[in-house]
């Protein structure tokens, strides 16, 4: 067999000649690829062969004939992004990235899948950090909201840097999903948020296989998914035979990569397991099909049922020329992009600038230097810091979850991201080129497209998001995968604390700092006024590998005289030291002030000198040195410390000896009577501290016994 | 005007003979309840009025002609359960309960909405400890799902205990939603499952007035909504006129209400903020209108502009009758229960047991008293534990998120809880008196549906979630809204811990327990045997107003000697003492073998004595004395404590003074090789723990600031 170099992918050509020229080897790489799976659950007994194997025609179809990438420069920053939604099927794009010549996978690493290798490519889910991943996907319906996110990402960047005749950003994304992508919640809210975006350069390809771990889809989902997608603003293509119908998938693939205004849901019907035993059964799902049945598939197959781990020479022939043909892509568009600078040079090197994931260098200078004196809430306080860097640098793509009055992220003159056919059809202003994004209602689409557009290429886009901090609640999932995956997302959460008032308990988030100060790899930072706003944004911009949260106040909060920006950076610092302090006060956030006056009433009523720190990260404050840490908390020298904070206390009884926190649900009344009623009062809160100073010298309290005030 | 006690609701004869009786006052009880809505924002100059207007007329034809409930017997059983899934515009259900004559909203209170007293019974969102308020709303698509339940429960007592002629439960479900519940992801999952299981007995009615807090819906959203509720299986009835036509809404309502296999959307075009200069934007939204255009409302209504809080004698006639029609509806329905008890007297006494929310006094003794002492998985404990409670008794309702075959929750002769046409449709197995819930990969509307059946009455349905623990950050607001309601819901979350595997660090929990230990009502238990996990099912199932998290591991653990069901009551109890300690071991779940290994290790290799305590569950702990939690510590006698969990250490600062603790992320590798990566060998961890004695005894490590070893 001679498969000569493939230009169809350069030039825009259709790859129909070509799979009709190869379709005689179909039948060979489909089951080759089947047998591999199988052999691969089966040596270690575990793993999920059903999916991958149902999977194998889409596969051949995708990297064979229409995904435009480059295995040899799999970093190829126009390359298509392929997103396997469907993680546990894992193995279908480990072994297709073996067997298009990704250098990384090899055979070896291809075999390490469930083997205790510690640096193994082939987790149980694909994660980013390896050769040809592009997001780590898992927890299903994150994935598909990730694709979604790239493929806005290319539309942002392509219309804001290409020019006729120069489409130096033109990828598609691809997404692959399975039943479970069409009933979690952020899978049905993405694909809602696509639709309306009309985002045709996405393509999400259903693995139909109408089997989920409890048995039939029919058990659990009796709805009309065509027509529910097509009610979403998606083209809908069905395929009926998808084991075995390459010609027909790439003939669907290659209508959706040409959509003119939709998004495309390909509707593929497959077989789980196809082969084995348990064929069409939810026993394929999550189980190596044990040897008998595997030898059996191979016998049907032709194949000698005592090898393993077969793949034959007109296999890899069929594959082989991928390498190169990804090479003619990459010097195509090297050269495409070379022409462009030359004759766009200040585009041009803004091209390079975003390709390589800088910000401007002047980008601190941006923030005010000082800040009004009057009371201000720190919501408003992240506006006057982040908006004037948003206005300016292109990286950031600010997003809100329909919160855009409360959360102050609105710049002068932003433009919002949408289709531009909006303005025709509901008068609606906007366009791809533009960075502020409604996302509607929905949180945790919100915050799993923005880790999709950060995957796209590292900090070419910072994505922004903005909602109440309460609902970051239902966004944890995804905040959660960007800060696993390394993701710089800022999420800027307001109406932090019981101060936030009215809305009540269900707003008032008591003990969701718990979460995310324990979430790895995450800065959750509470700024107390607008200097250490300042610092708390300077600390989440500089963070390029590290996702942020930034938590705010709804109302106005004292501008303090010893704060400082750079004290954030260290996750806590301190603001009022006394050589002769009998405890330290540590102040957090909306309610550092409190702190502050506390300290300030102690010593006029009762002469009791406290010491004063702000403690806004700590995350940041566990990575200073110990030496540092000691300074700052000064527990080694017998000064007990208070802290002060209206949340679940879990956690602080590493810096503190004793809390004053609220660990019920709160109670929704104005801010101030909210305050009042869980006792966050000067005069009630410096009774706190002075009762506890007391027990504890009366021997009632012991340090290292953490007491609640 | 003279109104007759309407028996309409009671025969089930149409009320539109009414409705064109009373036509003639609707125009001024629109008017007023409008003005009192701006009157009521007005006086403390905050709130969301504009949505609570616009509805005006939908609350009219619900309370006053649809609705079947007695405001003077506010838990009728049967009555019909409201949930305002918009819970933003509250004030629309509470000003309907101030005028149909519950008791509890005076005049005075429906005027304490935004004011600072501490007992108001009109908080931001309507609160479930309150009359006529079924369930606590506000974060948006909460109850949307929180009512598939409750209609889930009327359709499980229905076919449990009706029988021809007695219709003893024989409620409908009305749930109000705004944009938000279409955009939000949990709604859109119990859409879709509510579609599914053809819940005729649900209606949702979509206040559609085109506004969110960002603007036009346009924005977010220009899917065909209503094509999308078909295709999920619902009727769709269209009120273009919904601020005005009081009788084409109760038509319409009439029409769900008896719909045959379908839940019903009844999508009502109404206006935001009706009568205000900001009709129709999104200013009306979340602010009081200003003292001027509320005066200008009044004017145009003909109302005195000098007045607030005007309710005409007119409009108090239109309401007056409710409360004895409500009387007479629970009148007939309870002389139905009394002849029906007669004629049934088994069924009678166990309908009555389940109102009365009670367990048969021998749930206890269905619990195995002794466990095989082979190596197993605490996910295979708790189907030992709790799978011959769910089979006898009834109040269990137990749900999986599609993981029947992980999580071991199936009892022999479980049915399903389905629609039963689906037998012949898609030939699966099971009927509405079936207790076994195939919820899909929904985890969240899984979560958030148990609240709704777990609110239908106290304790007359004990809902079960079942998934992987890592998935329960999916369901974490409907967790939160269960233990903030005071909900009894038990979750089943297995897979936790490193332990889990293969699956890798997108599925392994590291800091979630820090979440639901912090989370207040709520036990997260981890039970490190059998034995352990018995006391974990009778902890959760006692607590009858508490929601419950019990953790458990996917992998075999030892069975152990010491473990008693008992100490799991008390939260942390002493495992092995021993007087002359250097050192207490906190062993935790599944890793609490490795606790005890590692004191023998200690004693064997080096002589050092340490005591093992077993920590399943800090809340419990929490709740004893402080003599007792002295006892198992023994901190105050100076002998420091290791936690061994691996997980995120924050809490247990609390309890120990260092920790073995995971840090960052997980890693893809079988349960063992992942243990052994993490440093959980008993080698390993002895040297850990006594390399920490050897520095606390050097002086390099202080007892008060915690160590991570």
């Amino acid at each position: 067999m001679a498969v000569g170099l493939d230009h169809s992918l350069v030039n825009g050509a259709s790859a129909l000649p070509l799979v009709r020229q190869l379709s005689k080897d179909h039948d060979q790489v489909l089951k080759t690829f089947r047998l591999l799976i199988a052999d691969l659950c089966q040596q270690f007994g575990g793993g999920h062969p059903g999916g991958a194997i149902g999977m194998a025609a889409i596969g051949v179809a995708l990297w064979r004939y229409v995904m435009r990438y480059a295995p040899h420069t799999p970093d190829y920053f126009n390359r298509d992004r392929f997103v396997l939604s469907n993680g546990h099927t894992c193995l279908f794009q480990y072994t297709f990235l073996h067997l298009t010549g990704y250098k990384d996978m090899t055979f070896d690493q291809l075999k390490s899948y469930h083997s205790d290798r510690v640096d193994a490519l082939c987790p149980g889910h694909p994660e980013i950090e390896h050769e040809g991943i592009e997001v780590t996907t898992g927890p299903l319906g994150q994935g598909i909201a990730n694709a979604v996110g790239l493929a806005m990402a290319t539309k942002n960047l392509a219309a804001r840097f290409n020019r006729p005749g120069y489409d130096v950003v033109s990828n598609h994304t691809w997404c692959m999903i399975g039943d479970a992508c069409l009933q979690e919640g952020v899978g049905l809210e993405a694909i809602s948020f696509a639709g309306h975006l009309k985002l045709n350069n996405l393509t999400v390809v259903y693995d139909n296989n109408q089997i989920t771990c409890d048995g039939s889809v029919d058990l659990t989902n009796t709805e009309d998914v065509n027509a529910k997608m097509r009610a979403c603003g998606w083209n809908v293509i069905d395929i009926e035979d998808g084991c075995y119908d390459i010609e027909g998938l790439v003939q669907a693939l290659e209508r959706a990569r040409t959509s003119q205004e939709k998004p495309t849901f390909i509707n593929v019907r497959t077989v789980i397991g196809l082969g084995s035993k348990v064929a069409g059964m939810a026993a394929a799902h999550g189980a190596a099909f044990g040897s008998p049945d595997v030898a059996d598939m191979k016998r049907a197959y032709g194949f000698n049922p005592d090898e393993t781990f077969v793949i034959g020479d007109e296999v890899r022939t069929f594959f082989h020329d991928l390498p190169s043909r990804g090479e003619a892509l990459v010097r195509d568009w090297n050269s495409l992009v070379k022409q462009y600078s030359a004759k766009y040079p200040e585009l041009g090197a803004e091209f390079h600038r975003r390709m390589r994931g800088d910000l401007p260098s002047n980008w601190k200078d941006l923030i005010p230097s000082e800040f009004p004196e009057k009371p201000t809430a720190s919501r408003a306080s992240s506006g006057l810091v982040f908006n004037p860097i948003a206005k300016e640098i292109e990286n950031f793509m600010v997003g809100t979850a329909d919160l855009s009055p409360s959360v102050n992220m609105i710049w002068p003159g932003k433009v919002d991201f949408q289709h531009p056919d909006l303005k025709t059809t509901c008068g609606i202003n906007g366009n791809y080129s533009g960075r502020y994004i409604h996302y509607g209602v929905r949180e945790h689409a919100m915050c799993a497209i923005s880790n999709g557009m950060a995957a796209f290429a590292p900090n070419t886009f910072v994505p922004i998001t903005s909602s109440f901090f309460m609902f970051y609640l239902y966004a944890a999932p995804a905040v959660r995968m960007g800060a696993l995956q390394h993701l710089q997302v800022i999420h800027a959460a307001t109406h932090d604390s019981i101060g936030m008032g009215e809305d009540g308990p269900t707003h008032q988030p008591i003990e969701l700092a718990a979460l995310y100060r324990a979430m790895p790899n995450l800065l959750y930072i509470r700024p107390g006024d607008s200097e250490e706003t300042a610092g708390a944004w300077i600390a989440a911009i500089e963070a390029k590998k590290t996702s942020t949260i930034i938590s705010t106040s709804r109302h106005a909060i004292p501008q303090l005289k010893q704060t400082r920006r750079d004290g954030v950076a260290r996750g806590a610092y301190v603001l009022e030291e006394a050589e002769d302090a009998v405890v330290t006060l540590i102040g957090v956030g909306a309610e550092l002030s409190f702190a502050l006056e506390v300290a300030k009433h102690l010593k006029d009523t009762q002469g009791t000198v406290a010491r004063v720190i702000s403690f806004p990260c700590q995350r940041l404050f566990e990575q200073q040195s110990v030496e540092y840490k000691r300074e700052v908390l000064r527990r080694h020298q017998d000064i007990p410390a208070v802290v002060i904070e209206p949340y679940a206390p879990n956690g602080w009884e590493r810096y503190a000896d004793a809390g004053i926190s609220v660990r019920r649900f709160g109670h929704s009344l104005p801010g101030k009577a909210a305050y009042k009623f869980f006792g966050y009062e000067i005069g009630v809160l410096s009774a706190k501290v002075s009762d506890y100073l007391d027990c504890l010298k009366k021997g009632q309290a012991l340090r290292g016994e953490f007491v609640d005030l």
